[in-house]
């Protein structure tokens, strides 16, 4: 097994091997690649492909596909919308394709944003001369102003279509400044039925072989036209071939490869137990509310798929952590690190000892967060009327006090998305709300004041079910009033949201802000100091864990051999889907692809894995060869990519994606939506 | 905080420390007894003590509390009981009291059995000499041979009146052989409704101050007449009293305090999590199912109350585990023990490293569980479908060879159960093998033979949804049929349960053999050597870990002070039981209490809590004075005694009881039963 992260293997052999790697575009592993596949991508390569890739809604990827704004990104990414549109469109296009075959026909997806990469700045020293002698609890506060100081002079007075954001990159060694330029008005222009787009559901999650289409395609507009999009990626429709060199830009959403042993610990021990158990209940009460009839199953179905996907990443996660050759590769790697760093005085005196903070704060942790996940109730409904309840409070601070999601920069987004029609279904938030009151309850005791006086005589399910039916916040106007209305309004509303919220509010905000100050503060020093001991020994030749930020993985169109020894072959073909098909969800095609059976090639390939390091966020990313042209769509990982939270293991991690001819072929032959794979398919 | 199972705290003070201990009446502390409380239990007191406390339908604990069969325990252990009264009677006694005034009235718990322990035998030496030498794979097996051995000689002829159980305690450092009288007619005499039975609900369970008639009175008949019972505990009315000493007789089920460190971890990064999803599905499906309408409810009901209870102690041994002092001291123990053990040459050969062996096993278990895990499913009606495919060739098999549940011993009860009408709820059933068989197709994969041929083309839910709307297996008729009819009757049958439980036995008879071999017969092979050094060090200042066998705890009526430094007094009163009171589940009373309001005494004590050592299993076991008269009932402990699995913290472990004052004011002012209180106060 070939892996990074190893000290060990890296004073030993001084360089990344293979595959891994999600890497900044600044800093490519340069002579690694030239090694692997003689091929280095050069300063225009580079520039075309961060123009062409984007950041959607800011959890996917997703990239240019036509000189015309035509974006490609998964299924998956666009569920919120595609229920929207069923919405107003009085269709239920979970079931059926959304299909726009002219201009007029593309529809506006509501509150979605696409964000396309055009500077980023290095902005470690500004950041850390600001921060450095803070106290541990002043430490939060004092990045969030540095880094509000630093976007907001970045945008300038271009507020509608530049976006800046300072992330932390290798939790906290380098602070880099990204310049986005953002698209807000993106029309759906086709969207395949669930049925094909997540075809095998729950079960084959993370599973190859597969057969899915989990793609859609959407346009972004400017000025009530197309947007003039230049740089984008071309389609090549014979797509990849096994031994094909691929590359994937995108934005991978997180990995935790540069944890300490202590917090790996944690996570095994207390953060993925505590989360999964919850996710569990979730999924054991929607799968019940599914049973239930045709409108069970209709509330029930995005959020299930949401909880289904989480827990099986967490449950990987979990396996992962507990195989023991992971640990105590980890456990060896930190013991030479921390020895690498006590050789030298200088070194030693400035890192300290941040190993043994971070194990003092999860202790900390271990007991606060008790409470802080007992006072929490995940309803969007409730979480809206916190957003109004805190807002005139919080607006009348200076910036540097705020919350985060009420920074100037996040403002006027907030503003906008609670005046947006969100699309509620009342039996999830009252679900959402009894359960979380019923937890508090649990947690903390019948007898606690804050229980008593949250809940006085009434049950929670009852609290949960009259403030569903009785709050007026399901109405955006209602919202947009309380927005506007100020501290007056909020104090004269009876809106039974807004009294619950108002109810909980003030130990909500003690424990969150008990958490930042106690928990969060601590861990980011320490680990910013870990990221330097880090550094020191590494150098250059590493990678920072993933941040949402953009992302270029390299790799090649390849199989592997699973635990029991049998061989996976790297790609499936259309005849697979239909022996796989049963007639029974989640392995019933969808009608047009039923009558379309004996037109589709059965020798099309349809999904493909390679040896490309991705994770979640890199959801709709682009799999694109030498040339920049697409020839397939990730979508997903196998079961054993999961693990690639904490490090990489080349044997057996793949990126599972869509084949482009697949695409093209269900474009052409199932939806005769031809003119869209003309568009796809026209010479660059 | 004074505890025991330390080995440093012993060879300082060379004893067992205040009220810890869940004691066998053949080796009671006596010094220490008689230190702390100036009383020690003479053989006459014992033998007293034995025949007056019972063991209830093998879970729960029970006494004689009349010369003529009166039994107490508490209404959470005739929960089934309470159901399948209210189908025989068309009355719901989970919603009202069942009151047997007369004799005739007093209706048969159909499927219970008592067990009154006669003697007991210390039969190490044998079981020792009779598996000595064992390869671990064998080991298992031989021990069972030994035990169906010793066991069938102790019972003879008397099969109908008798039962023998070779226990063994310390993981193996003994064996002992219990002899009982069995008494297999079992009447209801009083069951009060449900809402104050468990007054307070998921929300109170485990929680004090507390208000709970957590009660219920049977009777046991022998040849149609009240059995005779001359040696029974007598009521004291006036109770228990802050400081009073208090001992518990009763059955604890289950703890480990004994476990090693690598056991312990086990249980905290494997064991419990994996569980703890599993139980927060179910409770998350039970809920909605809840929410349904009153069926949903009452179907939902017992099941929910049973996954609550899991739950929380899941979570407080979960809880205990990562209180850092915990495993700290149990690592420091351990070290210790092996430090001692490695100084004897000749103990060190004998014991060899079990430690290490321990820690292999566990690392095997991990790997095997998940398919172990995969191919159960919980359906009460299926896993009477497998017992009805196996039986014919266990049967056959010589006994050595068969599983224990088709033991000779255990054979006419099996028997005797399949043909017992047992209330079967069909959407429990179905949902239970729908879970069962989507969970093997998520965990082994959609690829996986067994899962293709046990679903070949249909889901999981179609299938667990014809099988139980066409099975038979409900009717006990049709389940004595195929008992009766051998091979050839399960051959022929095309019940789809015996169809869905032919398509697993293979495989789960697979992976159960498995799990004895690679797991149990290594561990009890290699725990039995850890509890001999453990025996060496310690001598016999020391108790075996609850076994479901009978014990003696001794300790008084005592409040603690929680974390937060607040006391909690030891006793509550009727008074309180109003104040809490909210006319909403889980706090509204039912209406006889309501009604009784102002007849009943505000001072009369209501629950209270002791620090006596006791555990699940313990439930209903009679909590009495020196005297042995009954003073209490135990129906629960605190939160904080939860942890009482792994170690006993005395500062904060409390048991709760209901107090006698309230069992009988209950009985005389709210439920008019003056004849069952005056048989109950009726002077020795």
């Amino acid at each position: 097994m070939i892996r990074k992260c190893s000290l060990v293997v890296v004073l030993l052999a001084s360089s990344v091997m293979a595959d891994e790697g999600m890497w900044t575009f600044e800093a490519l592993p340069a002579k690694k690649m030239e090694a692997a596949y003689g091929f280095v991508p050069d300063a225009k390569w580079l520039e075309r492909a961060r123009l062409a890739s984007l950041q959607f809604n800011g959890l996917c990827s997703a990239s240019f596909v036509s000189p015309n704004g035509l974006m490609m990104t998964n299924h998956h990414c666009v569920e919120a919308c595609v229920a929207s549109l069923g919405q107003t469109k009085k269709t239920n296009f979970v079931e059926k394709p959304f299909m726009a075959k002219t201009g007029a026909a593309e529809t506006v997806c509501p509150d979605t944003e696409v964000q396309q990469l055009l500077s980023t700045e290095d902005v470690t020293t500004r950041v850390q001369a600001a921060t450095k002698g803070l106290a541990p609890e002043k430490f939060h506060d004092g990045l969030k102003a540095i880094n509000n100081q630093l976007e907001k002079a970045c945008v300038g007075a271009d507020e509608a279509t530049i976006a800046c954001e300072v992330t932390s990159m290798y939790h906290g060694g380098q602070y880099l400044l990204f310049r986005f330029k953002r698209y807000t008005d993106i029309r759906m222009v086709f969207a395949p039925e669930l049925a094909i787009a997540s075809f095998g559901g729950d079960p084959d999650n993370f599973v190859f072989p597969r057969y899915n289409i989990d793609a859609s395609f959407l346009r972004a507009y400017e000025n009530g036209k197309p947007a003039s999009t230049p740089v984008y990626f071309g389609f090549r429709t014979d797509g990849a071939k096994p031994g094909d060199e691929i590359f994937v830009t995108g934005h991978p959403g997180g990995t935790d490869r540069l944890l300490t042993v202590a917090q790996l610990e944690y996570q095994v021990r207390v953060t993925l137990p505590r989360r999964l158990e919850e996710f569990a209940y979730g999924r054991g009460m929607l799968h019940e509310l599914s049973r239930s009839g045709a409108r069970g199953k209709e509330v029930a179905e995005l959020p299930l798929s949401g909880l289904e996907n989480g827990i099986k990443v967490m449950r990987g996660e979990r396996d992962a952590l507990l195989e023991p050759r992971l640990l105590e590769s980890k456990r060896k790697d930190e013991a030479a690190l921390r020895q690498a760093i006590a050789k030298d005085p200088v070194l030693s005196k400035e890192i300290g000892d941040p190993w043994s903070e971070i194990s003092a704060t999860l202790a900390k942790d271990q007991v606060l967060r008790v409470r802080r996940e007992a006072v929490a109730i995940r309803s969007e409904l409730f979480m809206m009327g916190v957003t109004l309840v805190r807002a005139p409070a919080q607006r009348a601070l200076p910036e540097g006090e705020r919350f985060p999601e009420f920074s100037d920069r996040a403002l006027p987004s907030l503003g906008r998305s609670l005046a947006a029609p969100t699309p509620f279904f009342p039996e999830l938030e009252e679900r959402a709300i009894a359960h979380g009151l019923s937890r508090m309850r649990e947690v903390l005791g019948a007898d606690d004041p804050l229980v008593k006086a949250v809940l006085g005589r009434r049950a929670p399910e009852t609290i949960a079910k009259e403030a569903v039916k009785n709050s007026k916040l399901s109405d955006p106007k209602a919202r947009k009033a309380l927005w506007e209305g100020g501290q007056a309004a909020i104090d004269a509303s009876k809106d039974p949201i807004i009294v619950l919220a108002k109810s909980l509010d003030a130990e909500q905000r003690r424990v969150r802000k008990l958490n930042e100050v106690e928990v969060q503060g601590p861990l980011s020093r320490a680990s910013e100091r870990v990221a330097k001991a880090y550094f020191a020994v590494h150098k250059n030749d590493t990678y920072p864990d993933a941040t949402f930020t953009l992302r270029l993985s390299y790799g090649s169109v390849r199989g592997w051999v699973k635990a029991d020894g049998s061989t996976v072959s790297p790609v499936t073909f259309g005849a697979g889907l239909f022996e796989r098909e049963t007639g029974e969800d989640p392995y019933k095609l969808p009608a047009s692809w039923m009558a379309a059976k004996s037109k589709l090639d059965p020798t099309t390939p349809f999904n493909f894995v390679t040896d490309n390091d991705i994770v979640g966020g890199n959801s709709g990313s682009p799999m694109i060869d030498k040339d920049g042209r697409v020839v397939g769509l990730a979508f997903d990982g196998n079961r054993e990519s999961i693990g690639g939270s904490y490090w990489f293991d080349e044997k057996v991690n793949r990126c599972v994606g869509v084949h482009s001819a697949a695409i093209i072929e269900a474009l052409r032959v199932v939806y005769g939506m031809g003119a869209l794979a003309d568009e796809l398919t026209k010479p660059l």
